[in-house]
């Protein structure tokens, strides 16, 4: 079971001259995944930013594969798990599904970002997990 | 009543540094509610061109004003209007709403490219009205 | 002679299935535009809103329209020019070519947006103006 | 020495609210990076699919890491590297310096896709290869 899914209807302008997704856009999806995530379990990232101290919930590392492509007028359903909490670094894995075929698989590495002592740092997961947790 | 409505929501990645969406993504989100409006009514862009024998049903001229800012985490609603059928060029209105309050209004013209003699013109739009009516 | 002008590489990118320039694209290079002058001519976008204590200088009302098309590998010169300044609007023109060809041409309004008795205002133009006529 | 080098102003409108590049650009930079080479090298995407009878030389796998964030007015030179011809895949390999502070690091892998007894197939690399090294 995934832990959040978004329902991304494929549209012309998400194409390119060779019809199919042109292939940043997989990761806005991530990215909106993951903060429609933020948003549904603990009020965005604003107000989480807000309250942990924190300068945002941002990007590591990232990486993607295709196994077969998406063309307008599909529907994605993106799946996102919380595949492991480090101490200061978060994965997440994403599989892009049209029927039952995947369309694209990958990961993202996240951090939290602080500022201690005049210096942006890696911050400890713990309070953002117990917040994402506690619903 | 709108002819057709999406719902958009406003999400991190497409804010800028003001924290405000970044506006040219409220055209992506025109040509979205078009194109959606074309795949519920009528198959979709790429059906419908197969079928009347044309490049696209693309831009011509497109306005919008914004009468006040959208952030992260709010929902629009994007309306879209059929406000007139000309012979050659479709006007489409479109107004964002967040709450009851107006974020977007705008309006694209359209018209319908067809290669007639070695040429690009803009073709008749009867056939496409006949095809966006007939549901 | 235009205020400030971007050479455009058009990309296979920024083309939809048709195989020619995604409309709202136009509109991410009309904003490149203007913040690069703000960069050329006084700092860029964030010194000049620290320096006038404005929250930013944002869109109030914008237009295009696209009398031919553009194509990956084709290059564009975009012009800008400053075609009134308003005392709480700036007026912007642009115009984009490819060769001798126009392929869109539209204009941004703008106003510079400042935070007064915890409401968010268009601000007066001429220290803006007075900075980027300095130079 | 790469292969091939972009310089890349960012851009207000490049950047979230945290005030740093929005992820996805970087890539729609790696793509830009990889199609200005194939204009350089050889005419650009669309010819050289004509000429090799391809329908596109597309994306099976991309990664990248971010070190450090680029902002608003900075300028990024993103160096591309050919790491590796195989018989099907080649990859790319990508740096994007801030002066000389790394701000991304990533590769792509790509394949010639063509439609063989109507099925698509990542085809033999060596005839584009030719085409890219004959300069």
């Amino acid at each position: 079971m995934p832990d959040f899914s978004l329902d991304i209807p494929i549209s012309f302008g998400h194409c390119d001259p060779a019809g199919i997704v042109f292939y940043p856009n997989y990761f806005r999806w991530f990215d909106r995944c993951f903060h429609s995530f933020l948003q549904d379990r603990a009020g965005g990232h604003r107000a989480l930013c807000a309250d942990l101290d924190a300068k945002g919930i941002g990007l590591m590392d990232v990486a993607a594969r295709f196994p077969s492509p998406a063309t307008e007028g599909d529907r994605m359903r993106l799946d996102m798990t919380i595949a492991d909490w480090g101490s200061k670094v978060l994965r997440l894995e994403y599989t892009g599904y049209v029927g039952s075929r995947a369309v694209v698989e990958g990961h993202e590495l996240r951090g939290m970002f602080v500022l201690r002592e005049g210096k942006m740092r890696a911050g400890d997961l713990a309070p953002l997990r117990a917040r994402l947790e506690a619903k």
